[in-house]
């Protein structure tokens, strides 16, 4: 059972160290259903000159086409940094279910930080929601992209 | 002046109506740069399987694209329905200038209700923002959907 649980995260994480070799913000996730990965994104918006490219929509629409709903009722997301306001909505449009999340995000976040939308009184959905899961790697690779960024 | 400062929320309220013509929620979006319409999208989630695709991240990504770049820097938005939390999250990320919206949304908006996304001390864009525009138009668009479903 903990390999089951535990290979989406490392899918996500995967996706974030492709993110950073491509010049992203390096950040991954991927979408869950019947315990089968059904979707993987790196974050992705200068390559496609796409500034809703995040790791988490790219995931969601993914596995969206690949259902052929808008609805992903059962699914679970699994990403590599705590969602920004924009995933934390989309995540709430697509009916994730569950939601597994690595590092936290004081600066961007929108979960335990600043909008923390899904304690909102309107929020429409809410997932169960898991966070610290695979974060030291995660954040590793966050820490190790600004640093080399801060070097150019 | 009044002429081209009126037309981009005509574009957006011709693209809710016909999001209400295809069963979606009726709310339009268009993006202008320079005075000059660049991209205008109707709300369309069922229609494409897709969760993300309400008409401000349609009209976004198409902006992106007809610009290649994921910075809409000088570009505004025009939308004829309070932006939600995905939505508003979007308009940061892409950097939108100039934020005008229709009807206000007090179940699911996030500029005026709810996660008051813009303002966050953690927001990292904040465009100008004018609500009340077209608002009784886009507002009746809405109420004729929702009391036409009802009758179903």
């Amino acid at each position: 059972m903990m390999a089951t649980m535990t290979s989406p995260m490392r899918a996500a994480l995967d996706a974030a160290e492709a993110a950073a070799r491509a010049g992203e913000v390096p950040v991954g996730a991927a979408v869950v259903r019947d315990g089968a990965v059904i979707a993987v994104a790196a974050n992705a918006p200068r390559t496609l000159g796409d500034p809703t490219a995040h790791a988490e929509i790219r995931a969601i629409r993914a596995a969206a086409q690949a259902l052929g709903t808008d609805r992903l009722d059962g699914c679970d997301l699994w990403v590599t940094l705590e969602p920004c306001a924009m995933c934390a909505g989309a995540i709430a449009h697509a009916r994730i279910a569950r939601l597994y999340y690595g590092a936290s995000d004081p600066k961007g976040g929108a979960v335990e930080h600043g909008p923390r939308f899904f304690a909102q009184p309107t929020c429409h959905h809410r997932p169960d929601i898991y966070g610290g899961i695979g974060d030291r790697e995660a954040a590793a690779l966050l820490r190790a992209f600004f640093a080399a960024r801060r070097e150019d």
